[in-house]
This record gives structure tokens, C-alpha cells and sequence, in this order.
């Protein structure tokens, strides 16, 4: 079997660092880039090499990209010693943060005048299912890119393609993001009516969790709403504001209304102001609570 | 093995001929009443026996009803020969319709005068999965009432306990359905917002459905909207709308703001008023893309 | 001059006190009667006679009404001893309350079967309003029954008729709160937005209600959010929630989709559910603000 | 009396041409530029001199900027030969644009360390009130900036000062375009709910607009909601959208839930996904009766 391509990886929060470990895991040499190096150490130990710069994570033709949002995601690419100009002819940049369409459409206009593949590839999942190479990544973007990365992509989970457009998985990430926001909203609108009404409602989730909404995002979050298990976040509040943002944005520029994005973006608003910001999302079930007088401690 | 008692059955829509079918299947004798005799007659014709009145379908102690709304219910068990002049002391009816929490109270305040008792008893699943068994029911109200009929309702499920308030069960029923409401609208919105990006709904709902949102309710109503499949109606557009009205009813009364429901509210209002008053309920997802310029054919 | 006709006036809430006071004010003979009887004392004082009941109140042929809500209306009509029973061939019943649109048809119609009339009337303005003869009145029901009461509400203030239909007033009087709903909710939302930067609302209201917005409704209500003046109230919050819930149960009948509605509804909902439902219903502003995260001492 | 100083008008849309015209009807010295000259020639003809660019027509220390949008004030600002090149030490940028209060905050300290002053004056009324200097004018910045064009801002109407921080002006503008489109939204609903029940919306507005809500608001928006006379459009759909977006935007910021921001906003989306753009704002009259499947011709 041929020897395998160093791969870059990009950006080390809790997700890019889950899935330089899985790449690791299966053999596949790693190089990695992180703003602040220190989460770079636990790889390194792992047996990945350090790169100076994206650009220089990106030597070897082939770099994910794991980052925070629009802003960033544009600093690693387009800056001084970014992914672009560290991409040899032909290299693939696997841009797996969820950003918004239309950074992505920029960005992959770059990458083609560079000479170079850009690839709209967020992820479903959450740490721990990156390590066990079980996330859900949908991808779009130019075909032979992505014949090139899918071993990369199979090594982390199961890659649903999107086309060519390099923005379309954006908007499948940014759709089911918004997606889980509602279901959050749904249950935290529910159980605050069967509280009020003095029914259990972690015997009400266990029903409606074991049958009809028998579905990870129901378990997870039901279970966090009935436990008031907003602590430490998997998913601070502020980044479901920003994700609602990006739908709604998404809706401005495409003419489509979504008046529960809509409300959604006003509960995480107040959530935030009320000073749950460094909560789970899930959190704005507080606010529910809070809006029917219940004490939400 | 004491030889069971004959179980009255009153209203044989699509979902109570169902539980009798199943019943009936399972060795125990049923009495029937309908209001429009015909559709006894497969019933009959299985081995059930009609009843003349409510009174009658509940003179071996233990009837269970399944009406269209509250006005119906009020009818077949307060009215003349209703399930209340015809229960012999002891006896317990099963109330399995979707009701408002307020008639359930009330309605067990008058059986428990009467030296009889009230469940509420609603169901989670559609006619199939009752006449396979495999419903699950909320139920509450009096525990020897539920000692009772537990046999009744293994035949016909999984029970799930909510105690011994009345009303508590139909909360829960109540919040369920406002949940499944609440899940195709979050998919009308996401499918349309895709579909003006040009990217498949159908391949989204695919990725969704099979991982995060992998459960029944995404399953079947995600499908139905995809293949704009929303003829013949599992549950028709009317019926969202009242048990929308339940569940902000229920808010109302005990003070719990929902603006998700009062989206929806609006939402079925609009789709009635536009001519989808006999389509499905997840047709909502027809004025989601109506209001994005989308042509609903 | 011919003499005047001894006026009925059942119901002396503010509205029907400050009523029956223009009427003696202005030279009328009024019988009048109300539930709780203290209130009856000082019209006597001011030469009204007392009736014993709603049916005397209409003895003489015109009778008007002012109560609470559908109930209390339903209850002075057509109860024992109610207007209904007492108003002789060709009388009529001007109904000045806020009611719904559906209990209007209904009475209307017993109404033409007793050989009476009923009038829609409600009324816009407050008491000190009627007590100076300035209402609004919108008017509908039959053509010659309006000309026989035209002095009595000229006497009261200017009538708007709206034809024959004897709903159609109400739509109009229950459209007319909604908007200042709607108004009160908008000044709420930009007033706290205004705060939270640091702007004085104070300064904006009086720029605002002087130019583009100078109408009664935004500078009574914009003072008393700025003011923070909800108590006494002048309209209590649950009519609020009333007139809200009427102007949706008529627009469910309708088929018109109400979104600000439905907004408005859940906040008079939170608003009372957190202690507020003895303030006026312009302290929604207080929820406003507490979602911003603001005190609302 | 001193000579006047020659004020400088930058951005001559119809609000921009209206106010150059007053101020030159009152005998102030114009000097004007426009993007597009041919805006310029009927205030030349009128006695304005033409500006080469924005800093030219900066030059005497007085210059009032109306331009569509952040983008375009920070072009004739910050931009080549902008106002900020052009206006001598201690001069005056009066800014009267509908901009976001962030870009507002901006450009002021930009002008701060130029030695130069930024006053936030956004204006309420039209180009008409504007020709007859009656203005509105909220003004926020400097004190020794706003006694300086003090006599410029009393040509054109009434000036209410909001202190000195720069941004504060335009909250109060954004919120009072927020508080007339939630004025338009009410009305629309409303008319359309007395339009379904057959009754006289132009009628109800008669008495709407003369009694309680008796401002230039309802009455202008009111009658072209009555009259379906939405085209030509006095302030078009997009621009309402946009004032929506910086109504939201700043309560992002600011940490403000804006319920019923975030429900005009998706009407203004799918007024113009549905092809109305080019309609005044207040064709969102249009969407709320067909959401009621009422014709919208």
C-alpha cells in the first residue's frame, strides 16, 4: 500500500484536535497548526509535527480547516503564511468549520484562480464522534477534490456529497444546525407547559425519547434541558446565536422567511443578555422557564 | 385464566376501530358503538358485538373512548345514554382522545361523584401501530383504576404512568403533537431555505434523518415533504390546528408563553385559509415555500 | 320638544357609570342596574332610578349595555329576568362591550326572533371620555333600530356606522385594540433598545409622539412606559390578553393569520404569569425590558 | 448679519436634492456633489456651485452627508477625496443618513483624531417636509459641533438634541423606522381581518386614523393600505428591510429581543421574494391578505 499524505490540520479546538487525533489514530501522518500553540502539544505527543503556519500545514496538498467562524476561517486562508499560499498546484483545502455561503463561494473563487481546490466539508458531530470516526460530513465542491480527500474524509466518518457548488454544504450544515436549535426550543417550550401543569417532565422526555423522537439530538438535549445540565457547554450559547445568524442570513440572501429562526434568534439574544452566555444553548430553556415565572436557578 | 371482561369500545375512527381490531385479535370480547353504525359493521364481523348506546358498550365496567375533540367526548359520556349513566360502580373509562387538560378535570370530577373512575389515556402512534400492539399511551388518574385496566392496555402497548392527576396525560399528549408540529416546521423552513440554495432537500433529509434526527418523526414527515406527499392526510391540517389550540389553551391557563406554538398557530391558519384544509398537517411546509415565492403545486 | 325616553343602562363599570352620568348630565331620565348595587348609588344620587333587574333596565324600549365580557353579556341577556325578557316589541339593545364577534351574531339573531334589536356599539375612549360626550362609537345592526338610538349616542359621543352586519362593529372596536397592542408592544421593544444604548426613551418619545406617531395612544402610553406608570391601571392586563384572544378566535374563524397577534398574546401571557396581571396592560414594557435583561423595579 | 458659510451637500437622492433646495431657498451658499452628476444640474440651476468630490464640497467646514447606506457614507467619508480629506480643522460632518449606530461610533472617532467632528443627524419626514423645513432632526455629538451648524439644522426643521454620544441619534432614527413598519404590520393584519368578515376596512380606518390613532403615520400608511397605492413607492421594500436589519442588528449588540423586529423582518423578506420589491414598504399589506388567501392584485 502506498504511503500516506501528510495531512495539515488547522485549527485545534476540541473538534480539529478530534480528528488530527483520529487521523492519527489510523496512521495517517499529521501536521498541525493552531492560533495558540499550546493545543498543539497533546498531538505532537501523538506523533504529529508542528507547522509555523497554515501555509506550512498545507505543504503537503492537503489541509482540513477546523475554525470559529467567517472572520477566522478567512484569517488562516487569505492571510500573511495562510492555506493559499502554502497550497501546492492542485492542493485541497477541506474547510470543515460552519461558516456562511457566501464566504464559502468567495473563498472557493479564490482557491480556483489560485489553482487550487476549495472544498465545503462541515461536519455533524461532536468530539467524541470525530475520534471515533463517526461523523457525518457533507461535502461539496469540484469532483476530482473530492475523490482526492475521501479517504481523509472516510477515516473520520461518512461523507454525504452536496454537488459541486462549494456552498451548498454550508447550507445543509447551517440547516441542521438550525434544526437542533428548534428542537431545543420545542422541548424547553414543552416541558415548561407540563411543569407548569405539575407533570414530570423528564417521564414525559423518556416517552417522547424512546418513541417518536427516539433521535440523538432529542436524548442529548431533553436529557439537558430535565437535568438543568447546561455546565461545562458543549455548544456555548453565543455559537447558536451565530448559527441562527448564518440561517437567517442564508434566508435574507436566498428570499426565504423563517419565522422560527426568527424567534429563536430573539430567545438566544435574551439568554445572552440575561447573562447565559457562557452556557450550553440548550440553556434557553432556561429562559422559557423564566418567561412562564418559574425560577430558573 | 379468568375469562376477560367484554371491553366497550365507543368511536371507531380509523384509530379506535384499530384498538378494537386489535383487541379482538388478542382474545378479548369487544362491544362497539359509532356514531354512524357503519362502521361497525368489520368489527361486527370479527366477533364484536354492538352496543345500542355509550350506556351500553359500558355496562361490564370498563369502556374506553376515542371521539374527535372535546364536544364529542362531552357527548358520548355526559349525554343521554352516555358512558356515565351506563358504568356499573367501579367501572373505569378509558379516555384515549386527544381532549383539552380542562374537560379531562372536569370529566373526572363528575365519574368520581358517580363512584367511577376517569383515565386519561392518550396515544402516541397511528392506526397500524395500534393494531399491532405497539402504541404507547400516557395515561393517569385513579392507581386502582389503572391496576385495573392494565391488561387492557398491554394488549394494546407501553403505558406510561403520569400519576394520579386527570388532566396530566393529555398535557403530555398535548405537548407531544405541539412537539411533531414543531419538527415540520424547522424542516419546512430548512427544505425551502435549501432548496432557493439549489441544493436537495430530499438528499439533506437523507443526511439528517439517518443521523442526528434519526427518528420516526423526521422519517415521516421529512419524506412527505420532500415528495410533496400530503394526499390522502395521516392527520389532517384541521386537527394540527386544534391540538395547536390545546396546547396554547393549556399555556394560557397556566401561564406558560409558547412562541413556537403561536407560529404554528398561525401557520395552519394560513394554510386552511389558502385551501389545505384536507391535506396533511406537514403540508404546512407548502406556505413555507409559498411565502419564499417557491410555486406549491 | 318631545319628552326623552327613560334610558336603560345595565352594567356600571367605569365605562357604563361615566355613560349613564353624560346621559343625566345631558337631560335624559336612566333606569339603571348593575350586579353589585353600590355602584348604582351615585346615579341615583344624580336622579337616576333604579331597576331591579336587566329586564326592567329595558322596560322602556332602549336599553344599553356595558359589562365585562361574552359571559356576563350572555348572562344580562338572556338569563332569567335579563334584557331579552324585558324589552318590549320593537325595543332595542345597544351592547356597548367589547365582545366577540360570535356572540354578537348569536344574540342578534334572538334578538329579531323576540321582535327586538340588538346593536353592536362598542365604544373607543375612556371614561373621563364618555363623561364628556366624546366617544367613538362604532355602530351596525339594523337600519331603522339605529335611527331610533342615534340621539342617545349622539348624546354620547360620534357613531360610525357599519351596516347591517351585527358583528361588524365588534371587528372594528376589537381591530381597534389589537392596534393599540401592537403600538404599546412597539414602543416597549424600542424603548428598551433605546435604554440599553445608553439613549433617553424619555427624550425619543417626546420627538416621536410630537411628529410622525402624535396621536393620543403613543403619548398616553409612551408616557406611562417612560413614566413606569402602570398602576392604577386604566385597562388591566388580563382585558389585554381578552381582547387579543378575541381578535385571534376571530381571526381563526376568519382564516387571517395574525403574527403580531400571536406575539402579543404570549407576552401578556409571561407578563401576568410573573405577577403583572394587576398592572395596566401597557406593562408589557416591564417584560420587554427584564428579556434585555433590564430591572423592572 | 455675517455672511453665511457655504455648506456642502454630499449625496443628492430625493431627500439630499429636497434639503440643498431648501437651504438654498433660504439664501445659504450650496455646494454640492452626487455620485451621479445629473443629480446635480436642476440645484445648479437653482444656484448651487458644483463640488468636484466630497472633500471639495467639505471645504468650508460644513458639510451634510445623505447617502443610502454604511457602505455608501463610508465611501464619501473615508473614501478617496472624501469628507474626511476635505474638511479643515474644526469643521463639521453633519451625517444624516439612515447608517447603523456601529458605523456611526466609527466614523466619529476616525473624525475625532482628524480634528474634524461627526454629528449623527438622521431626519424624519419626507422629501416634501424637507423642502419646507420641517424637518425632524435627531442630532447627537460634540457640543461646540452642534452650536456650529445649529442655524444650518434650524433651516431645515426642528432639531432634538440626544447628547453627545455619536451613535445615539440613529437609535432613535432606527427605532422610529422600526416603530412605523410594526405601525404598517398592525394595520395590515387588522385590515385584513375586517376585509375577511366583510367589513369596511376603508371605513375602520377612518375612524382609526381620526380618533385614538389620529398621527401622520396612519394616516399615510393607512390610506395606501386602503387604496392598494403602494406604487410609486415613497420609501421602497429593500430599505425597510434594511432598517429592520439595523433595528435587529443594534439589538443584537446591545442585547435587546426585538419579537416583533424579527417578524416584519421575515414579512420584508418574503414581500420581496415574492416580487415586491419595487413597492412601497407598506405592500406588505399585500402578503398579510394573501397569507389570508385574499386576491392581492
Amino acid at each position: 500500500m502506498a504511503e500516506k499524505t501528510r495531512i495539515g490540520v488547522v485549527g485545534l479546538g476540541s473538534m480539529g484536535a478530534a480528528m488530527a487525533g483520529r487521523l492519527l489514530d489510523q496512521g495517517w501522518p499529521v501536521a498541525v497548526w493552531n492560533r495558540s500553540p499550546a493545543a498543539e502539544e497533546p498531538l505532537l505527543a501523538k506523533g504529529a509535527v508542528r507547522a509555523a503556519t497554515p501555509a506550512e500545514a498545507a505543504a503537503n496538498g492537503i489541509v482540513l480547516s477546523m475554525v470559529a467562524d467567517d472572520a477566522a476561517l478567512k484569517s488562516v486562508t487569505t492571510g500573511d503564511a495562510g492555506i493559499l499560499s502554502g497550497l501546492p498546484q492542485g492542493g485541497v483545502h477541506v474547510s470543515m468549520s460552519t461558516v456562511s455561503p457566501a464566504i464559502a463561494a468567495d473563498l472557493a473563487a479564490a482557491h480556483q484562480a489560485a489553482g487550487v481546490a476549495y472544498l465545503g466539508s462541515p461536519v455533524f458531530g461532536r468530539p467524541p464522534v470525530a475520534g471515533s470516526g463517526q461523523l457525518r460530513i457533507a461535502v461539496s465542491g469540484p469532483a476530482a477534490a473530492k475523490d482526492r480527500v475521501r479517504p481523509v474524509l472516510e477515516t473520520l466518518g461518512q461523507a454525504h456529497d452536496f454537488g459541486e457548488a462549494p456552498e451548498a454544504a454550508n447550507v445543509v450544515k447551517i440547516g441542521g444546525n438550525f434544526m437542533i436549535a428548534a428542537a431545543i426550543e420545542a422541548m424547553a417550550e414543552t416541558f415548561t407547559l407540563l411543569e407548569k401543569h405539575g407533570v414530570s417532565a423528564r417521564q414525559a422526555h423518556e416517552l417522547y425519547s424512546s418513541s417518536i423522537f427516539a433521535a440523538p439530538v432529542y436524548k442529548l438535549y431533553g436529557g439537558a434541558i430535565v437535568d438543568r445540565a447546561f455546565s461545562p457547554p458543549g455548544f456555548r450559547m453565543p455559537l447558536g446565536l451565530k448559527d441562527v445568524g448564518l440561517a437567517m442570513a442564508a434566508g435574507e440572501k436566498a428570499g426565504v422567511p423563517l419565522p422560527f429562526a426568527a424567534v429563536l434568534r430573539e430567545r438566544f439574544i435574551g439568554s445572552i443578555a440575561r447573562g447565559r452566555g457562557d452556557l450550553d444553548w440548550s440553556a434557553i430553556a432556561l429562559d422559557a422557564a423564566e418567561a412562564a415565572g418559574l425560577k430558573a436557578e
